[in-house]
């Protein structure tokens, strides 16, 4: 039940269910909602829904799981780190600007910010996420941190990386609600009009998303398998190494790709559950 | 980090969120709604919330972290599973019990019912659980089911029950930020009453109770030991070899304890990550 074929299945399901999520998300603000433009009206308010499922959901889930792909297990982990920094800093962005669009709109409007639940604990989500990000950088990528902090953090890394993509999805399900409660007044959301019910499909489609990110990354066996290199080697060695991904491609046997690194340190480059 | 007394404090601090979940829900209907009752009013609605943080939160949280307790390894597998499936049916009485509430109240005041995202995840949630504990019954706590069959269904069994958990903390805090909407009116939620910050003070309780129980139950270092007994041996049967927990209390040695139980299966017995 965990091998390659069942991993692929996880992969396309949450690819699909991912789609879904933005795609639901764009047909609401384009079609149900007033658009998108950057004016201080409804439409600017619009930019924060669409990319906080598309960054803070589906963006940062797959940054997540990329380590999991099995393909770049010939890839150098420092490559990969690469790769999984790159895309939690792209959803840093994307977050940023969606932040910048609520609270532009608000302002705009004279409407009070940070007083809802939903609010509290999106802010603190992007803020632990830029504290998470910060904390990766510096301990996993750039090549100062000993073994020993390395391998001590990452439980913590790893935990809290799950955490914030846990309480992002709970917090988007209650912006949802908060905005179909706001918006859905004539006909109201508990006539169940279409929009009611278009939206409510895309709550559950960031749910099964969640679920599938959940479950790849939690199943040992799907783990990226352990290199061993000298324990005195950095990130930057260790990319040298290996050079890259295109190079790998080129030895056909992964068992020899993987035996290339020889003496890397388990504890201080795993960051994966 | 991750001895003894990091897991008693990780107890404490589940406890003590827990404790303010339940203390501020009960405060909110109690001093700032219409109370407690069992008539169709706003106060029989009342019990839906109480219930949901009382059992679907914090007594299924306790309910998925029980095996882990450090002094209960002294105890029969098999009694530990009588009391983690105990939990479990007295939170399903109790979701059932606060869905009955819910529904009672919209029918007697021609609400419609099923319209909300939130009841969607709910509802499907508490099906889930349902559906969750008869497979856990019939496949772990009777003799019945082949140890292949426990020991491929494990993972299924540990995943599905923190995704219900995870849902669950979700479908409350949309729960509650519906409420929060409906309910203040004057002054408006917006505009941050006393009763507004209280509620989002509960919200976060409920969201850090999660984080310490998801914690708890994913760290390996915390997994209750493995233990050997015949593979032919039923969950009656280990329960007879084991007696219970009071006897295995007069062992002063927990090595000793452990090796009691000779040849258990280890894949068809845990039933925690």
């Amino acid at each position: 039940m965990g091998g390659y074929g069942c991993f692929i299945f996880c992969l396309l399901a949450s690819l699909l269910a991912g789609f879904f999520s933005i795609l639901f998300v764009l047909v609401w603000v384009l079609y149900w909602r007033e658009g998108l433009s950057w004016d201080g009206a409804l439409a600017e308010f619009n930019w924060h829904p669409l990319l906080i499922v598309i960054g803070f959901i589906v963006l940062q889930g797959f940054a997540i799981v990329v380590y999991r792909l099995p393909w770049t297990w010939r890839c150098s982990k420092f490559l990969m780190k690469c790769i999984h920094a790159g895309l939690h800093l792209t959803v840093l962005i994307l977050a940023t600007v969606s932040l910048v669009a609520v609270f532009d709109f608000h302002n705009n409007k004279n409407i009070p910010n940070m007083y809802s639940m939903h609010s509290w604990l999106g802010l603190a989500a992007v803020v632990l996420y830029g504290v998470q990000i910060l904390i990766g950088l510096l301990v996993y990528l750039f090549p100062f941190a000993p073994v020993t902090l390395r391998a001590t953090l990452l439980p913590f890394h790893v935990f809290s990386g799950l955490l914030i993509f846990g309480a992002g999805i709970a917090t988007a399900l209650m912006g949802i609600t908060e905005k179909l409660f706001f918006a859905l007044k004539s006909p109201h959301y508990s006539t169940s009009p279409p929009e009611a019910l278009f939206v409510n499909f895309l709550g559950a489609f960031i749910l099964i998303f969640g679920a599938f990110v959940f479950w790849m990354v939690t199943q040992p066996q799907w783990k990226r398998p352990q290199e061993e290199v000298p324990k005195t080697l950095g990130a930057e060695e260790e990319g040298k190494i290996s050079a890259d991904c295109e190079n790998s491609k080129m030895e056909s046997n992964k068992e020899a790709t993987r035996k290339r690194y020889v003496y890397l340190d388990e504890a201080g480059e795993r960051s994966t559950m």
